[in-house]
């Protein structure tokens, strides 16, 4: 076979590099209710029988690395479906507070953590879709330890504070935000306010998002891609980063 | 708020055009098996009781606009979550052949058809994506019709001729292979041989794609994010057409 020269813009694209941002979904993945089959699975069709083979899944609309919709918290809000796609391929912007992590599972990305990224990178365009790399991800083989619920069945993991949602949704207008643990709200919340504060901007989540660690800080362009459910909540979404 | 002037390159990007080819997930959409169901669907939480509305879904992994891995034909194909993220961002061929569907619904994509299609367009670059536009996402809202079943209960709708699968294959490389029908093969195939031999080529199919009509010919570049699922023989996938 040979190869057109007629395309350039083409070949780039194709060589251009795609990370996975997505833990692909299994039973038993880390999820929010503890549940010890987060996804139900059965075969439908085999190969010796049916000539092709297809299975049955079901689970709920926030499971594995997934969309929360507005109207997942607020009466009234998008569902996933009624979102435009233009939202949906957007600049990446990823926050490390991996180091803050490290003594404190309870760490919330601050104002600060901000304006320290961007007195590195630069400011960061408007319209953007901001991920906190928290490190969380290593943990998820082990939902216990994903979880980290204490004696009182408390869950200790990282998120966002809500003066930085609000901060990002005034001053950036972010299209989403997002991080690798199962909440945007860190596990310990009891009144979700950052959740509450971007539903009620239009701003979508991502939550259990994979492999931030090797993405650049900046220069990425995310396409985030739920089921396409209608009158969905949420979704499982496929997250891919292409690379600058 | 003020728009930062730092970022030609991401602004760019928040502000190309992006097609969403994939139809909504609902419960009453055409499908395979007739089932008056496609997606069943049950609310688990609601704002009113839980703070948050969300809800189960449950669906055989062929349903709407969806993914075929390799696996779903052939012993050993690879599955879902097995495709490498590069083999997904792909340049976006669409040949358009609804005139000789109008009145031939067992219409078979020939190598004649892609060989016009580089007459007018060039040639195809490639580890491109090759989707047929048939028209028949406009029967979409009637599954009926969609499936076009005759008394005997012979689906006919258009598909590929299996020459130019092997062509497509042979001498362009594609990565994947899609239809806006039911099926890469046609209604009245007994054999699905493309399907086989794509599969037997580690060529993914993409089924019941939507909107082709509004995609151009060449020059975007598509994104293709199956739910990922573990051992998946195939999935919903949402398709995202970043035009040019």
């Amino acid at each position: 076979m040979t190869h057109s020269s007629k395309s350039p813009t083409t070949a780039r694209q194709q060589q251009r590099g795609v990370l996975d941002l997505t833990h692909a979904l299994a039973p038993n993945i880390p999820n929010w209710d503890n549940l010890p089959t987060a996804v139900e699975v059965s075969i439908e069709e085999t190969l010796e029988k049916d000539a092709f083979f297809s299975r049955r899944i079901s689970l709920n609309e926030h499971t594995g690395t997934h969309f929360d919709a507005p109207a997942h918290v607020v009466a009234g809000g998008r569902t996933v479906e009624q979102i435009a796609p233009g939202r949906l391929v957007r600049p990446l912007i990823v926050i490390d507070v991996r180091k803050q992590v490290e003594h404190d599972a309870d760490y919330v990305v601050t104002v600060a953590d901000v304006t320290a990224w961007e007195k590195q990178h630069g400011e960061m365009p408007h319209g953007a879709v901001v991920l906190a790399c928290t490190g969380w991800d290593v943990r998820w083989s082990s939902p216990a330890s994903f979880r980290n619920a204490d004696a009182k069945g408390v869950m200790h993991f990282p998120g966002f504070a809500e003066k930085t949602a609000v901060w990002l949704i005034e001053h950036r207008d972010i299209a989403g935000l997002g991080v690798d643990t199962l909440s945007v709200d860190p596990g310990n919340s009891g009144a979700y306010p950052v959740h509450k504060c971007c539903a009620a901007h239009g701003v979508y989540h991502l939550e259990c998002v994979a492999n931030l660690a090797d993405a650049p800080p900046s220069g990425a362009t995310v396409v985030i891609a739920p089921m396409k459910l209608a009158g969905g909540s949420g979704a499982p979404a496929r997250i891919l980063a292409l690379l600058p």
